[in-house]
């Protein structure tokens, strides 16, 4: 076991404050690295502050780590010391279950993923997450960082990015398919960056016209205010694809009627009330509403790889460690263009 | 212009009572028949109540119709007098938007497929539907009836038929696929006939165990009481698809977690109010929900062929017009085992 320096929660109200944390011993499947940067995502907030319940505190956030190895176990055949790699939403799965074996670990079900942070290992021991300055994982659910990808910049990919890549392959944007993203936030830049690379046309759907010149240089080839019903009436009938980003309560009609016949509209964010969804806003169309949660480690691994070829990269501010709580406020003001890295250098 | 007998409500309360109507004198491209019977759909009693909105009196209801060709227009190239005929829900559509360039006339968007009853024809009058003695429609809207289906069976597959083949064929119900079908009424029991002769495993889930009998006789593997809170615990993750028919409000977390892994939830019914649906059972799992509208014209007649092929008929219960009203009351009852059907030789 080693002792490595970390920032954690220990209540729903209080900030988060440094801590130290400990690291299990390298075991003969394990691949310890150093953590380089970790992005803030909304789920470390909603986890840290109870609000999707069950916070087990102290709770060191964050599951979108990378960082450079410095340890590997006897067994280890994938990675050696000095290579780039990356751990994002899970640590470890049942292996067993049809999800896992079909290399969708992320929909394991026996009893589920084992979270990067606030769920226990198979050791029994609580996990934390990458708000700290080192960590231990099995080789089978670390990721390859490629060297076209900076470590800050890679960082987001392993929550915000894959999130976004899955449903994108999964409802085959591409070219000649038409993907609005809902919310230009931290998932939604990188879909925008993401759908564009596959080749689809994109829209941005934003409450305003505030970050449409950012969406535009993004790739988006229309950027329509959500707050302007003429967006409804002119886009209607247009969309493959509508990914969903907002994890607040929308009007769904509205947007579902933005589909094509067939088309799909996809939630990625996790909204408090469950949907209020009219029946016939499906069945006049043969649309659907899907769900969609990360993405599984190959698909994960296939995802950095793409966007090391397409130079996909999310846009970040990078703070240091005593500036997580003020982050926090601003990822809640939206006040972040578009994800937050903490460079975890004084915790090493 | 010809005048038949018919069954027509005059408003929201009243009981159906006997009328004339018209038809329209049988234009180049048009199809005369003389109706033999009509099906009765919870959709008729929805509309001539005023429940669905815009009922415009008197309305004939009506759209589970089969019959006899009496006279084909002088440009019909697929029709001829004596022939075994039907015609479902719609009558005609805009013919040029994508939806019915591509056979999915149904989804018509310009401004919308033109209904058997309660709409409004190309020239100018209001449609009416199959309690009546005869029909005039455009050839392109008529289906051919097999030899080998009783024209009084027949009738309600133009609606209960197609509305549930179209999603079968559209999510592959066939075999090694586990297939639900919820509720065990006009649509649910020709669903379950269809999907067995599709190949697929098939589990009724009804309220209780009254109709399990008939449920495993018409084909079921399994059949479950979704009052029983065990059939939601043991059927976790089970199917691929499955086809709600029950437009009441159903606790769809509940249905969702039945399903596997980008499984599909399909909407036929309309249930009053908006449906409630935590993203979480969609996100957790992949899954899926979907609506589905009837079918497209050439799709009608390949699920008529279908079930010519497969021996799949309805299970009927024949009436004579002056039963309607009671009918109606014993379809609101779900008294019926599965569809009544009316024989109209008094309307001709």
């Amino acid at each position: 076991m080693t002792t490595v320096s970390a920032y954690a929660a220990t209540s729903p109200t209080e900030p988060l404050t440094p801590t130290t944390i400990t690291r299990r011993a390298v075991g003969p499947h394990d691949v310890a690295f150093d953590i380089h940067f970790a992005g803030i995502c909304h789920s470390d907030i909603h986890t840290v502050r109870g609000e999707w319940g069950g916070a087990k505190y102290p709770v060191v956030p964050g599951h979108e780590i990378a960082g450079v190895v410095t340890a590997v176990g006897s067994e280890v055949t994938r990675y050696a010391v000095g290579d780039r790699v990356g751990v994002g939403c899970f640590v470890d799965s049942c292996r067993e279950c049809p999800q896992c074996r079909a290399g969708e670990e992320q929909y394991c079900d026996n009893p589920g993923m084992v979270g990067t942070y606030n769920s226990v290992g198979r050791d029994g021991e609580p996990t934390q997450g990458g708000y700290s300055g080192a960590i231990v994982v099995d080789e089978n659910y670390v990721l390859r960082i490629p060297d076209a990808l900076p470590l800050d910049k890679a960082a987001p990919l392993l929550c915000a990015g894959i999130t976004t890549y899955s449903p994108l392959r999964h409802w085959d944007a591409g070219p000649g398919k038409h993907v609005a993203v809902i919310g230009l936030g931290g998932l939604g830049h990188v879909a925008v960056k993401l759908a564009v690379a596959m080749g689809a046309e994109v829209t941005v759907l934003s409450q305003s016209l505030k970050k449409m010149e950012d969406g535009l240089r993004l790739g988006a080839g229309d950027y329509r205010a959500t707050s302007d019903p003429d967006t409804f009436k002119e886009l209607r009938g247009r969309f493959d694809l509508i990914l969903n980003t907002v994890s607040a309560n929308l009007d769904l009609e509205r947007y579902l009627k933005l589909l094509k016949l067939d088309g799909t509209l996809v939630e990625l964010g996790m909204p408090e009330h469950p949907m209020s969804v009219p029946a016939g806003a499906l069945i006049f169309g043969r649309r659907r509403i899907a769900g969609s949660l990360i993405g599984g480690i190959a698909e994960t691994q296939e995802m950095l790889d793409f966007c090391a070829e397409h130079d996909v990269t999310p846009e970040i501010e990078v703070i240091t460690p005593d500036y997580i709580n003020e982050a926090y406020d601003r990822v809640l003001a939206s006040d972040v263009r578009y994800r937050f890295v903490i460079d975890t250098s004084p915790l090493r």
